[in-house]
């Protein structure tokens, strides 16, 4: 029908492969904190700061996709199979194991984008690789298995569903209107100013009209650039700053809720376009998907995005 | 983004929306039970024995959409909407609090989905109406909120966005070979057995091809036909045989699993057709959708499809 999945199987080895456990924020033996590096795979890549890393990268001990394979490809009558190449890699996020990304000052958190791009650069070249995502799951509901703040890179040898139909029909509003459509919407949401939560002078946040899940959020620097691999470290800055405030904000209105963070940038392999904005999309986890929402890919959500915002712009943090 | 999402602000209003309760089979005062039928809206219809209901169907009190509102659209710059038009029902699938539907004689599943079709075919006369859609939460994790064994029916003044694929993937490949793709699965399938679980004489189990989740099953009846609401009789009979062995075969390999079940029918107003196959698909609750699963619309499934089929297969249940 059309659909990739990934099958898996050294997924099912995790410990948590089929439960739901909730991460201790005690934690027993903590895998990301300092001491403990020799239980991750070695490191790919870390920031430092007088001799102790600050942030860490590691390949994912259970990868849902490897680089060291063969892309090979295969028809079984009327099924498709290909190699599962790719990559799966963790970002730990800061060496204390006890404080969430939230918690962090913008500058680690400006960090922490900053080490996703050189991650997501330097996987770009290998040319099997069709897209890149970055997310984060935070709290035991978001999918988080241990609670030491992390999020993941995955590389994909094919574009997936969701970015393929974003990149589909962005490229035809700007086929009708020559303009893109984020750059349509955070100007239509800044004269209606209902779904705006905040405006900087480089990025904004917005509940989305349509949003699928209650609160759900968009963070949108204001310059028009379609991939993230490009992004000037001014509009990470700007983007962390916004981030920032945003997890900061959801967590004092909605009491430190799970949440899924990721990012959307251009496939790989495309030329700079005036059509495809990369942006975030925060979600927290308050209502759960069905038999409804499997069965139709619809979604309801009680909570309108006009009330969301409007709540969670009245909502003070303190800086 | 050519999305639709309903927005239902009353369902906020359900005592568990922002919760995971999980339900307990032991109740307070379940609205589901006989003696408490003034707790639900009015019947819409029941089945009876001696006098006593069997069955009941009942307007979800939180409903999604509502039949009773005028269908209007409008535009907002960029964004659309149109009046949550549609119906939200409830099927209580026994009087018995305490019975699964895996637990229930055949004779009663063959009334349930005879009731799902009724109630189709009453729905489908409302010519605002786009598609049905039938579905079964079962247990916390799959998102339901009470426990007594009971399904829904969803009416939609769109058709949604899954059901859409399916039905455009699967006119595609008709307009190629002039066959339809479910109908060629099963041969397939019939012929690798690898995949499959159970084939009776008028139905077909199986976990399929690139399956998103573990265990993830479809049942198929063996004769063609678009729409679940034109189903003969013998066909509800032998669909509902193979689900509940089916059900029965989950619930001994893992262990009463939560699961969503959902049946996909042709779309409204459109004529039978060659190319689409009503069928039932069934996702036991093991893994969960999280950051990666949002961003990318893709599903990383750590159990393969052919190792689900052979642990079923393998799976003894009594008659």
């Amino acid at each position: 029908m059309g659909r990739w999945v990934i099958i898996a199987p050294e997924r099912a080895d995790r410990p948590s492969a089929f439960l739901r456990p909730t991460p201790d924020p005690e934690g027993g033996i903590c895998p990301f904190c300092p001491g403990n590096e020799a239980m991750t795979p070695p490191e790919i890549l870390s920031r430092r700061e007088d001799g102790a890393w600050s942030i860490r990268v590691v390949p994912n001990r259970y990868p849902a996709l490897r680089t060291e394979i063969q892309l090979s490809r295969a028809g079984l009558g009327l099924f498709d199979s290909m190699a599962g190449v790719g990559a799966h890699e963790v970002v730990i996020e800061t060496n204390d194991h006890r404080s969430t990304l939230a918690e962090q000052p913008v500058a680690q958190i400006e960090a922490v984008l900053g080490v996703w791009q050189e991650r997501m650069v330097d996987l770009s070249r290998d040319l099997r690789l069709k897209a890149l995502i970055a997310f984060k799951n935070h709290g035991a509901p978001g999918g988080a298995t241990l609670f030491h703040a992390h999020s993941q890179l995955i590389a994909l040898p094919f574009v997936p569903e969701a970015l393929g139909a974003e990149v589909t029909a962005a490229r035809r509003h700007f086929e009708d209107k020559e303009r893109c459509i984020w750059c349509d919407i955070v100007a239509q949401e800044e004269r209606d100013r209902e779904r705006i939560i905040l405006m900087s002078d480089a990025a904004v946040v917005l509940s989305p009209w349509a949003a699928r899940s209650p609160f759900e959020l968009w963070i949108l620097p204001r310059d028009h650039r379609s991939s993230f691999e490009s992004a000037t470290a001014g509009e990470l800055r700007a983007v962390a700053e916004s981030l920032r405030t945003a997890l900061r904000k959801i967590d004092v209105a909605l009491e430190k809720p799970a949440f899924n963070l990721f990012l959307h940038t251009m496939p790989l392999r495309e030329a700079q376009n005036d059509f495809y904005h990369w942006h975030l999309e925060l979600k927290p986890v308050l209502t759960q998907q069905a038999g409804f929402e499997w069965a139709t890919g619809c979604y309801i959500n009680p909570t309108a995005p006009e009330e969301a915002a409007s709540f969670l712009r009245q909502t003070e943090v303190f800086p």
